[in-house]
């Protein structure tokens, strides 16, 4: 029997995507299709790079091939990712990020910062185009964790409009009130003036084309966080907690907040940080010095997914203090940690993408 | 030799305030000498009844009457405590609240609050009158940290005007959100509303005649606490940070805010929280997680006093998360980290009372 780009198809359109529960070939997932005698190459194009089935919908592929084809025929699958988006190209501001992600977790030094500036790495190592936006006005704390505490933003007019261009640092565009405001000084603001430099921040910053930017909000619940659901569509919320029963109360009033009726912007999942400390000399030791199961929890009690524990470690404060995110460089068990953090929220974005309409901006006053 | 009055205060004319700088009978600190044949009593009135130098003045004054009237007199020295205030009967809000005490780290999650409670519980044992305000609007922890959470205040009228009555627990007056929003709803509130919040919190209170009233933050730089020195003389600001570089780079915002010049709050402090985890099966390690001496470094640069490091421990997470603050019955080395901070912040204030005009409210508009 010939093999023919129809068959290929044919076999391909068994194959489910996981997540997405429908056929590669109905979700527009295949494309290059090349056949050389008994060889067969094509190219499956994923909606993340940092998409955690690769390598299960890959052996799917070559399955599929073998059961419907031949079971001689020698597949070759190439992967290659296009991020979707509920927004790119339908919003005044921020038209070409694919996916604007908010970072919360109603309690301050939970680790939101460094959390984000991990995934913003992982994201980033996976091949998707990245910025990040530190929107805690008055303890900007990433420029330090990129090693960028003395950039200086420059302005470039386009179309007649002063726009600022944001610092790169590790392949991460960047934006912060630490670019702004000198490191010894208070920015003592009330809300509006803050809530206009986030206003900036997000649509007079030359941001270009992005999979994600991911928003690291301040503590609470206040100005910055109605500001920015009222200026853009924000496609999820990823939020961070660590276990002990003061910042989960936080963590609640977090999701409480975007699930409000009014807001309305779906909650991603949730991730456990701090969740224990492993002295060197006892390896086998886990010490839940905040408790333990507290992220679990939370995100059972609200049904969102839980994305992954982060332990305690010393590495990954040290990393943020020396201006390289710890998954760039630490140990395995913390790279895999961030990088699992990553894919998983890569993943989410995609099925919310999927099976959600695009999120509203919120036009009420609240 | 008869002992007279007038040589009992000659000799205690000779015993120095280690603090203070000036005598005893200078300072007023000597009351109800009664003088029995060989016996001689009297009474010290401390500056604060969590005076850490108790002992010694006790003994000082043992030996100037020894030295200066007789070897063989039988000297009994009582102490008792009478706050100092510069602001008690001068100020149309918290008229009656000696000292008000402002505990701010810029950045959040270092701790604030379960130091606060500490603090606010060793001041209590101590025989002060303590109240607690969180200030923390859309966080609040305290309730928790009391084990209050379902504390709902009462409303009394006096002189015509309806007056919040806060919540007793183990002592201490305390007022919070907490008690007056449910749990799992979050505060979405802009600036002006939780100012006005505080400002119910300051003025509509029924306090009472307090010794201390802590204040607790909340993280940043913004309107809760630009409210707090507009309405009430703020008798100084405690900072709390932990070690790591992003902590003390939000704590350095945080003392510049206090003394920005129009703003200008006396800094009583640096506490360093979290300072080192010991594991119980290895108790001679510290394990500098977060980094280490940032706090001492931070009360150098700003030429502040160190008072003190509180470890990081399991003890106090747990204090906190079951409602009762771990200076109350943690092991000892907790205990008295928290009663050395009490000790050390009450001799602050004594300093700064002794030797500093009154803050004066905030009138500018910042």
């Amino acid at each position: 029997m010939n093999i023919t780009q129809e068959a290929v198809l044919k076999a391909l359109s068994t194959v489910e995507e996981p997540d997405l529960k429908k056929d590669l070939v109905t979700l527009n997932m295949v494309d290059k299709i090349s056949i050389d005698g008994n060889k067969v190459s094509f190219t499956i194009i994923l909606t993340t790079p940092a998409c955690p089935l690769k390598e299960l919908i890959r052996k799917r592929c070559e399955d599929a091939i073998h059961e419907h084809i031949n079971k001689k025929v020698e597949v070759t699958v190439n992967m290659t990712a296009e991020v979707t988006s509920t927004r790119f190209g339908t919003t005044p501001v921020l038209p070409k990020v694919k996916n604007v992600i908010a970072i919360a977790s109603g309690k301050g030094g939970v680790g939101k910062s460094t959390v984000t500036s991990n995934l913003a790495m992982a994201l980033t190592k996976s091949g998707a185009k990245v910025g990040l936006l530190d929107a805690d006005i008055y303890g900007p704390s990433i420029p330090t964790m990129y090693g960028v505490e003395n950039g200086k933003p420059e302005v470039t007019e386009v179309d007649g409009k002063n726009m600022i261009l944001p610092i790169e640092s590790l392949g991460v565009k960047i934006i912060s009130m630490g670019f702004l405001a000198p490191a010894e000084n208070a920015v003592v603001w009330r809300g509006p003036m803050a809530s206009k430099a986030l206003t900036q921040f997000l649509g007079d910053t030359l941001w270009g084309e992005l999979d994600y930017l991911l928003i690291d909000l301040p503590p609470g619940t206040s100005d910055i966080h109605l500001t920015l659901v009222q200026a853009v569509p924000v496609t999820g919320v990823l939020i961070v907690t660590t276990p002990q029963k003061v910042a989960l109360a936080d963590a609640i009033k977090g999701v409480a907040m975007f699930r409000q009726p009014q807001i309305n912007v779906p909650v991603l999942g949730v991730v456990e940080n701090m969740a224990y400390f492993t002295p060197a000399e006892l390896p086998d030791n886990k010490y839940y010095i905040f408790g333990k199961d507290g992220g679990k929890e939370l995100s059972r009690r609200f049904g969102v997914p839980f994305l992954g524990e982060i332990p305690l470690v010393q590495d990954i404060r040290e990393g943020g203090d020396n201006g390289v995110p710890a998954v760039q460089d630490a140990d395995e068990t913390t790279v895999k940690a961030f990088e699992g953090l990553a894919q998983g929220l890569a993943q989410q974005v995609a099925i919310r993408n999927a099976s959600q309409p695009k999120t509203q901006k919120v036009e009420i006053k609240v």
